[in-house]
C-alpha cells in the first residue's frame, strides 16, 4: 500500500485539486488525515499531535499571542463530481468538484501557509478535523475541545468555512423547540365529545405569523434573527378528533443572547403551551474589536459581514476565543452538485493570510 | 368438509353466539355466507339470491309495500375475543365477544325473523352482506346496489347497526378536504429569503377554531354538524423553511344538505386557499314521516334519535328509500376488545320487529 503524499510547496490551487481527488467523505477521513499528518510532520517548525482523524500542528516560538486556524477535511457524499477539474463560470476560472467550496480550498491554503510560515508574527495552531458534515456527536473539533482543550487555546481563531473570501464574524445561535397542544380523542362524527388539539395550534401559528424578528448589532455587525415553524404534525386517523399537535420551531438568535435568554424568549412567546427544547447551540460573538482581528481585517481589506448560519466558530466562542469565518468559495454552493470555487478567491485568501501573519 | 349449519329455530341469543363463533373477519365471509344461504334456502316462503358473499332472501306475497332489512356479516379482526361467552356487566347479562355488538346480534334477530315470519304485513327483503368494515370499494351493499338495484328496492329500509335498540334515523353526510398553503423553501438561518407555508396555516386553523357548527332539524330529528381538522402536516427538514402545509378537515353535515352544498360550504369557508375534496358521502334523510316508519316507531315505543356517524343507510337514501338504523348494542362498544351486548336488547329488538311485522 502506497501512502498518499502531499507536496506543500505546490500552489494552493494545485493542492486544492489534489485534496479534492482524495475521497474523504465523512467517516472515511483516515487516508487524508494520514497524508496531512505525514506532510506536516516533515515541517521542522511544527509540533504535530494526532487525535483520531484530527491533526493539530503548532508553532512554539514563544510569541505573546496565538492564533488558531482550523478547517474540516471531510465532505458530503460525492455525486459524480470527482475528480476535480478547471472550468469557466461566467468567464471566471473555477475549480469544480466535491469539496472545492466546502472546504478543501480553504484547507489547501492553510496547509501551504502552515509549511511556509516558519516565522509568523504570532504563534499558530493549525487544526484539520474530521466529521464536520455529520452528527454533532462525531464532530472532530468538539471531541478535541473536550479531550484536549489546551490544543484549542489561543487569542483569536479563524475557521476556513467558505465566506466568499470575506470575513464573516461570529454566528447566530440556533434553538429548536417543540410546542405541543393536547386535546381529547373522539370519533369525528361526534366531535363535541372530544377536544381538537390541531385547532388549538392556531394560536401557536398566530404567534409565529405575527412575530417580527429583530436585527441586533453585535460589535458592529447586524445579526438578523429568525423564528420559524419548521415542522408541524398532528392527527390519529381521518375520522378521529386529534389529541395532540406538535409545532417544531427553530429560533436563530444573535450571539449577544445566551442560550438561557434564547430559551426564556421562546418560553415567554408560547406562554400557556408546553414547550420542550430539543436542540440548541449558542452563537458566537464576532470578536472584531480584538487587536488581532483589527489587523486581520486591515490585511483582508473588506468590511466584515455577520454569519447567519451556525458554524464551528461557536466552539471557540464557547471557550472565550473570538473567532471568525474566512475562506474561499460561495457558501450557497456548499453541498451543491455543481460546487465550484473561483480560483482568484483561493489566491486572494492565501495572500491576505500571508500578509497578515508575516513580519512587516 | 362439513358445511356449517345454522338452526334458525334457536333463540336469537343462541343464534348470536353461533354466529360470533364463526370467524367472518372481512375477506373471510365465505363460510358464514354459505351457512346463511343454506339456512334460508330451506325456508319455503323465501326466494334466495346469492351475489358474491351477499345473500338476499325475499318474500313474494304481493303485499302493497315492501320493507328491506339488512345487516353486514363481517367483523373487524378478532383479538382474543372469540369464542363468545355470557358475562355480567354492571349486573346485567351480556354476550361478550367480537361481533356481539357490530353486528351479529342484529343479524341473528334478522335470521330468526326471516325464517319465522311467513305472513308478514308487508313483503320483506332480507339482505346479509359482506365487507362493511373495510374499503368502500368492496362493500357488499354498494356492489349489490350497483349490480342488482332491483333487489334493493322497497318502501322503507332498516339497517341492523347497533343503536342500543332505539331507532336512529338517517345519518349525517361526511366530507374530507385538504386545505393547502404554499410557500418558498430557504435555509432557516436565512428565513427572510423564503416564505413559511406553516405560518400561513394559522388562518386555516383560526377558521376551524372559530367555526360554530350548526344543529339542523331534519324531519323532527336534530342533526348536529361538525367541522374538524383531523390531520395536519408540513415541513421538509429541521433547518428548512417549509414550502407546503396541508390541513385535512372532516365536515360532518346534516342530511338536508346535498354533497354539492356541503362542498360549497367548505370552499367558501376557506376562500383564498387551495381546497381539494378527497372523500365524500352524502347523508341520509331519516324518512320518519313515512307511514311505515310511524308504525315501526309505535312498535318500538321510544323516541327516535338522529344517527351522527355515516352508515350504509345512506345507500338506501341515495335510491330514494327512507331508512333507519335499528339494532341491539351500544355503538361506542363496536370494535372494542371488550365488545359485549346486553341480552335484553337482543330480545327487545326481536320483539319490536315481530310485533310490527306480524298481523294484528
Amino acid at each position: 500500500m502506497t501512502a498518499l503524499s502531499l507536496d506543500l510547496t505546490a500552489t494552493s490551487v494545485e493542492l486544492t485539486r489534489v485534496l479534492c481527488d482524495i475521497d474523504s467523505v465523512s467517516d472515511n477521513e483516515g487516508p487524508l488525515a494520514d497524508a496531512i499528518e505525514a506532510a506536516v510532520q516533515a515541517v521542522p517548525h511544527l509540533t504535530v499531535t494526532r487525535v483520531g482523524d484530527t491533526v493539530v500542528a503548532r508553532t512554539e516560538l514563544g510569541r505573546e499571542r496565538r492564533v488558531v486556524i482550523a478547517g474540516h477535511i471531510d465532505t458530503v457524499p460525492i455525486n459524480g463530481n470527482v475528480p476535480s477539474r478547471e472550468v469557466e463560470v461566467e468567464g471566471e476560472p473555477h475549480l469544480w468538484g466535491r469539496g472545492t467550496v466546502d472546504m478543501k480550498a480553504g484547507v489547501a491554503v492553510q496547509l501551504k501557509l502552515a509549511a511556509e510560515l516558519a516565522e509568523p508574527i504570532v504563534d499558530l495552531t493549525w487544526i484539520w478535523y474530521d466529521h464536520e458534515e455529520v452528527g454533532e456527536e462525531l464532530n472532530g473539533l468538539r471531541l478535541l475541545a473536550a479531550a484536549h482543550p489546551e490544543l484549542m487555546q489561543g487569542d483569536f481563531a479563524i475557521l476556513g468555512e467558505p465566506s466568499n473570501g470575506h470575513i464573516e464574524g461570529g454566528c447566530n445561535g440556533t434553538l429548536r423547540a417543540e410546542i405541543r397542544t393536547r386535546g381529547v380523542r373522539a370519533h369525528s362524527a361526534r366531535s363535541w365529545v372530544g377536544h381538537n388539539a390541531i385547532h388549538d395550534a392556531a394560536e401557536v401559528l398566530q404567534v409565529l405569523q405575527s412575530y417580527r424578528p429583530r436585527t441586533i448589532d453585535v460589535e458592529g455587525l447586524a445579526f438578523r434573527e429568525g423564528l420559524n415553524a419548521v415542522m408541524i404534525s398532528g392527527g390519529v386517523a381521518t375520522n378521529v378528533i386529534p389529541d395532540e399537535c406538535i409545532v417544531q420551531v427553530n429560533y436563530r438568535f444573535a450571539p449577544s443572547r445566551s442560550l438561557e435568554e434564547a430559551t426564556a424568549h421562546v418560553v415567554d412567546l408560547f406562554e400557556g403551551f408546553e414547550v420542550r427544547v430539543v436542540d440548541a447551540a449558542p452563537g458566537a460573538r464576532p470578536g472584531l474589536d480584538d487587536a488581532l482581528a483589527r489587523e486581520f481585517i486591515a490585511a483582508v481589506g473588506a468590511t466584515p459581514q455577520p454569519k447567519y448560519g451556525w458554524t464551528d466558530v461557536a466552539r471557540f466562542s464557547a471557550l472565550g476565543i473570538p473567532a471568525v469565518n474566512f475562506g474561499p468559495g460561495d457558501p450557497s454552493k456548499a453541498h451543491a452538485d455543481d460546487e465550484s470555487v473561483p480560483i482568484a478567491q483561493i489566491i486572494a485568501t492565501e495572500e491576505s493570510l500571508r500578509t497578515w501573519l508575516s513580519p512587516a
